[in-house]
């Protein structure tokens, strides 16, 4: 049993502003930064916005807040369930937790320990299964259908989607102009919620979505013109294996956001940097617009740029290369 | 050939006043940040200061400007120098680059490689020597005569020591009171400073210095009354293997400072906690003051606690325990 791609329709510029207020007592503000060293390495004037430093480390609490926090009383009290590699998993457990509600989250075997023990914290229902999408979404339809919980997807829902444009809100408004904004893209909430806000507010920047070589489909589908699968990802980046969703597509292509690849020496060698020059702990995907940068430093060269560093939830052991 | 030990008179909290505004325009005044999941493991109300995310990562660089902008111009010259296996070196190299003048820093062979590239990054000039207090000392003496650079010690000097006691200033500043603020002591520089702060402005708050049981100096010398020697450190916290001096001990006796040992399991645990729940890099000799809290956690129950997190400069490969 598979579960059906959401069918509605993208979120508003409003709905973006709507999740704000409905999760500011929620989420931090996080801080932006700066690194004199990065900007060097780069010619860039980069802004980094530390969503590593969010709440349960990832930006993902923000649209798990906003669809948990959007439900209605009686949908409520069954409970959210949803199936998540971490960072989402960890993020739903913890709203459903402040809304005193259940969670239910499947998790696939792989899943990194530091995003598993974040799950557990906020005392979620953890269904094992195997490490294919597959299996996490036949066990979840078994969840979904023995408890009554209602599907908080990672990113295919509006809701979210709108939840995560808050962090671009954020930056933008912190960081003044900027003639780019680079977020990594995996299922694409975060790139799609960030093209939303930057079309309605700063139509002078462009988005600019950075995805693992080694789990390109955003970047063929966008190149396709037609959403294509994902071909057996093989990167550290471990947030970014999902594919894009139809909605999620839908508005990476309508803003005309522009996909880049980069390698995994380079993602590695961006979250070393990361760790070394600023010393903030950022998991792999967070590393990626980053690694881009730093692969085609022509993308960037003299241009003020954003970067959402989505996460900070990686193991231990991230040695120089 | 030895280095004599300072005869200077400690700095007044005036002194420490004056520091700021001499070094305000090339430091950053870093952020404070609190972590719920280190209060609930503390029972206490912790309040960090990030000094890992200071210039060159460490607070050294408040001490190392102070003393470097406070130079006459003829001293000023004929440069500075230094030994430090790190991050002193490494501050001291910033300070005289952005006044113009030559830097000199002696390097013991085993410094840690973030430490030692910070150094070269500043462009000072590194004179290796073997990783012994008699190696680094006669290897200075040789530099000092044949440039006439300026010494600038590390912490036994009281420009220095009013320097490093402007981080406890900020931190008090911006957390209100404190019940206690906690500093690793290595050489008692910081904690020198602190306590000149917190007698003079905060005179309910205690000053509380954290130290490797394995180099337990101070903690010796406290408990005896009389400055005792250094027995060969073997620590993790490589910035905390210097003993005090007879300066830096006197501040710490006459303002009762208490000082508390921490295992060097407890310091690996702490680092690892920071680093996973705060996001942050930390190096092993910031973490010291957790570790030390986590092993005997009464001595914070219930009460609020500054922390100075004093540096960032660790090397790769920080792994659970």
């Amino acid at each position: 049993m598979t579960i059906p791609w959401s069918e509605a329709a993208p979120p508003s510029f409003g709905d973006v502003l709507a999740a704000r207020e409905r999760i500011a007592r929620h989420v931090h503000r996080t801080p932006i930064m700066t690194s004199r060293s990065l900007n060097e390495l780069t010619s860039a004037e980069l802004v980094f916005k530390c969503e590593n430093l969010q709440r349960s480390g990832a930006f993902k609490v923000r649209g798990a807040f906003n669809a948990v926090l959007g439900l209605g009383e009686r949908q409520a009290s069954r409970g959210v369930a949803t199936h998540s590699s971490g960072n989402h998993g960890a993020a739903l457990a913890m709203a459903a937790a402040e809304r005193g509600i259940s969670a239910y989250v499947v998790v696939p075997e792989s899943a990194v320990r530091s995003k598993r023990d974040a799950i557990v914290r906020w005392h979620a229902n953890i269904i094992d299964c195997a490490p294919t999408l597959a299996s996490r979404e036949s066990t979840l339809a078994g969840v979904l259908e023995e408890t009554g919980a209602h599907y908080v997807p990672p990113f295919d829902d509006p809701r979210v989607i709108a939840g995560q444009g808050t962090a671009a809100l954020e930056l933008l408004e912190d960081a003044g102009d900027l003639d780019q904004l680079w977020v990594p893209v995996g299922g694409g909430g975060l790139a799609s919620g960030s093209a939303i806000v930057v079309a309605a507010q700063y139509p002078k920047s462009s988005v600019i979505a950075a995805e693992p070589a080694n789990a390109d489909d955003a970047w063929r589908s966008m190149e396709a013109g037609t959403r294509q699968p994902m071909n057996s990802p093989d990167t550290i980046a471990d947030g970014l294996q999902t594919s894009l969703s139809p909605l999620t597509f839908r508005i990476l292509r309508d803003h005309e956001v522009r996909v880049v690849l980069a390698s995994e020496k380079a993602i590695r060698r961006a979250q070393y940097l990361i760790m070394d020059r600023m010393k903030l702990v950022v998991e792999p995907s967070a590393a990626v617009p980053l690694a881009a940068m730093l692969e085609d430093p022509d993308r960037v060269r003299g241009q003020s740029v954003g970067v959402i560093l989505s996460g900070g939830n990686a193991d231990g052991g991230v040695v120089p290369t």
